[in-house]
């Protein structure tokens, strides 16, 4: 167990290295970490050392290099059954792996326009109707979970679950551009947003010496 | 376990039905089928009475809905342990997901170019430096999964699994625009076309009355 590797984006912008991180924090597995600095010169030589896809976050496990960040979690939830990271009840499992899977492949254009960037606050930019859509989707899914099985604890399934870790950067995100929410929507950001494994990521991010300009204002 | 229903796009042209569809024949557990045709004036709302994400494929197992095609292939996982939709190994297991997950988020070129459309045979359309790139891509995880895991059948981790069920609609995209395959594709993609529930589907798209016209040749 003790020779995983998690091979990251920078801590400020990588909202895909986040989401496993977390999953692997919650845990309590020890695992080492590589940070590589995106958008440098040497980014993607460093990254295809490591990843088969050319993308990061990779974890290496002995012999084992897993890749992509849904698959991640779900190695991890099987490294570490005791830290329960899906819940135990199948019906809520498959609504928590609906919710995981409709952020991995979906939200394109809050994604687009409002880049995780822990570095900044820029109230209100990136908001466009499209962006709208996705938040207002996003905070209906929340408030769904979190009426039907956040009855034993702040998160989305009560416990901490993979779910959560799948939408901590958009969680970012609506602090970064100050995104208005309801009280559901803040509690269960603020939720997130003080795990101690959150506030180590944010504060690691913000130390980074590396600063990427996405370009200002989105249209 | 014989109250599922699928609620499915129109099989010529959802490649994302296709992927649970396939998954969930396999086990060979009964299930009831509801096409929705696509790019109707009333699909988007024929889609919503079933949906929350407003998107198909979505399965209905008595009260539970569940969403997203990789959320459904995971619980008809679980549903039919006796089907190994994945594989037993752990680390087969984690590439199977690896695999599986950068199928569910990526490829976009390939899938805006060369998108799925049974009723058509179009060599050459669509195939642009991005599409080339992720062909590439494909054939050689492909391969990798074939080369490492594949000796105990034809499919890329040997038995069926949901990584086929995945790739399935690239498979025939790989068709209907005429890639030309190295020999290792060529006999994964032939393997995946053989199935007769994959005959089943593709007879079944071709019989649709429905047609949708993508707008010739992309660029």
């Amino acid at each position: 167990m003790s020779d995983l590797t998690l091979i990251l984006g920078s801590k400020a912008y990588s909202s895909w290295s986040l989401r496993p991180w977390l999953a692997l924090k919650q845990t309590g597995l020890p695992f080492a970490e590589l940070v590589i600095p995106l958008r440098q010169p040497d980014t993607r030589a460093r990254i295809l050392e490591h990843s088969p896809a050319g993308k990061v976050p990779v974890l290496r496990h002995g012999d084992l290099t897993v890749w992509d960040s849904l698959a991640i979690c779900e190695y991890v939830a099987e490294l570490a059954p005791e830290a329960a990271l899906w819940p135990a009840d199948p019906a809520a499992r498959a609504i928590a792996r609906a919710v995981s899977a409709e952020m991995h492949a979906g939200f394109q254009a809050l994604r687009s326009s409002m880049p995780m960037d822990l570095k900044r606050r820029a109230p209100g930019e990136g908001m466009t109707d499209a962006t709208a859509t996705d938040i207002a989707r996003i905070t209906a899914l929340w408030a769904d979970c979190r009426a039907r099985f956040g009855e034993g604890g702040p998160f989305l399934f009560g416990r901490f679950s993979i779910a959560d870790a799948m939408y901590a950067p958009v969680v970012t995100r609506f602090d970064t551009y100050a995104v208005a929410l309801d009280s559901t929507a803040r509690a269960y950001a603020d939720a997130v947003l003080a795990l101690p494994a959150m506030r180590d990521w944010t504060d690691a991010g913000r130390a980074e010496p590396w600063t990427i300009d996405f370009g200002g204002p989105k249209p």
